[in-house]
């Protein structure tokens, strides 16, 4: 809220107390139970290596988001959970609550979705850095359960440092090329590296760290495997290049993915990937001509993010 | 994460441990540490009267948002702060940090941004309830300073529900016609409703609340003061209807504010509530013709959010 170009502006804020006391009565406990993390640098790349910012001006981004949930999972809204934020120049994160836990009984959006609740609130203590941030994030989650995350963090100079742990994914694209590209982490063919409650999955430690620096005009596309399982990157290429709007984006590649994921014939990035781990049809079905093709049903979250030039 | 439709799929979660111990070094300070805050209700509605949801689909929201901000506070990012999340239908936040602060050597970025971010973090424990969620997210907040605040959350069923404190603001629109906006909350002109670090502001309890059932197609503009003082009501629904991706609408609301912002000939809402309000130019201008026009520069927060149905 400015002060207003007038004459005789009203004070702006309420001068009820002109002394500040602190009010005592407030409870401080974001203060008062940070986890004391060491400074640390992850497995990919360590942040202090980050290229000098090129960039004169200062950017952030104009984000759109579209979320289908998974078609038997709509009445919970699927098992994804997604945050955008403006701290500095903008956070996007996505997490994919890892399905198997239902098998136990255990709702597997709930470590999704606070995963992704404590992370945007720990966005301001982690000084950009968002390996930190997924650790900050994991210590403090206490439902039980585990899930795929990806983290980006936008700098005003440029600089774009992603975090990335599992099969989540994010592309940059700059003048219709893809100029970075998420490695999915797996241990075998689905099962995705995951954060989780339980001390035997992965930590931040093993989070892929990307640093890039983007450009105004770049769009940055992010989401669940339910969008990469089931489209390619030339596909998000060109519907990146028929759509203006960043959520008109986000909207065209969750639509396209849930097309695809219906698809028992498409061959889709998840069924070339699935042979090419040795899964396929049974013998019989081979011999008549068959082969493993299809999508992916899944929960689909897309995030596109385009970056702007600030003021 | 869906289980794959394949022959053989492999188990989609890491079954390091599977008797499910508790990890008793992970912290748990959310659950520990969560202000105990009675059942209440707001000033202006109540939630449980709220009417029963018509709706049989399930609805969620596809988001697009744009920050311009101050053009002399580029440099931090200027004072407004948002977040969005998917959690339940979707929840769209927007605070604005009074400027006033300033002048007193704090930085106004730093409680709006603290607000938001303990917002984000506490959606999954209020049960829908904005106003409960202003509250809470107040109660952890620990910076100094103060910030007007407006958080909309959407149940799946179709009810919005919205919590208001100050000059943010909010617009439903559906085929074209307003059918929800908020009214503003102010003590004087330019001094409006606050959430404070000390103990004169204003409290959830000061809260004007509204519930709306939202439809398929309807579409919530929200916003910092920077949109709806600059903006009139006809201009967001002329550019509404131009678009249609939600963050292509964001941006040209936003551009729009800007461009009136810094445009002193223009009859603004705000100069035309200066002037409503006893404001003028001093009296030799208005002998020579004169009279209080003009934008209002201040940070931009648009968040452009379109009910979709889900699945």
């Amino acid at each position: 809220m400015a002060v207003a170009p007038m004459a005789n502006p009203a004070m702006p804020f309420h001068p009820f107390s002109p002394s500040f006391p602190s009010n005592s009565s407030r409870l401080r406990w974001l203060n008062m139970t940070k986890p004391s993390f060491p400074v640390f640098s992850c497995s990919s790349a360590a942040f202090d290596e980050a290229p000098p910012a090129l960039l004169r001006t200062e950017v952030s981004l104009s984000v759109g988001t579209h979320l289908i949930p998974h078609p038997a999972k709509v009445d919970k809204g699927g098992e994804d959970a997604f945050f955008v934020s403006n701290h500095n120049g903008g956070v996007i994160a996505v997490a994919d609550g890892v399905s198997g836990w239902a098998e136990r009984n255990i709702n597997p959006a709930v470590f999704s979705q606070e995963l992704m609740a404590n992370a945007s609130c720990l966005v301001g203590d982690v000084e950009g850095d968002p390996c930190l941030l997924l650790g900050k994030a994991h210590a403090a989650t206490s439902s039980i359960g585990s899930a795929t995350v990806i983290i980006a963090m936008l700098e005003k100079n440029g600089i774009l440092k992603i975090a990335n742990v599992g099969d989540c994914g994010l592309r940059v694209l700059r003048k219709g090329e893809i100029v970075l590209s998420s490695s999915p982490q797996e241990h075998y063919f689905d099962c995705p590296f995951q954060l989780s409650s339980e001390s035997g999955g992965q930590t931040y430690e093993d989070a892929a760290v990307n640093i890039l620096e983007v450009m105004e005009g770049d769009t940055i596309i992010m989401g669940s495997d339910g969008l990469f399982d089931n489209v390619f990157d030339q596909e998000i290429i060109s519907t990146v290049s028929e759509f203006d709007g960043a959520s008109e984006i986000a909207k065209a590649l969750a639509n396209l993915a849930c097309k695809h994921s219906g698809d028992k014939d498409f061959e889709s990035p998840y069924s070339l990937e699935a042979r090419s781990q040795g899964y396929d049809v049974p013998l019989w079905k081979k011999i008549l001509g068959m082969k493993l093709t299809g999508g992916k049903p899944d929960d689909i979250t897309v995030i596109v993010a385009r970056v702007v030039r600030e003021g």
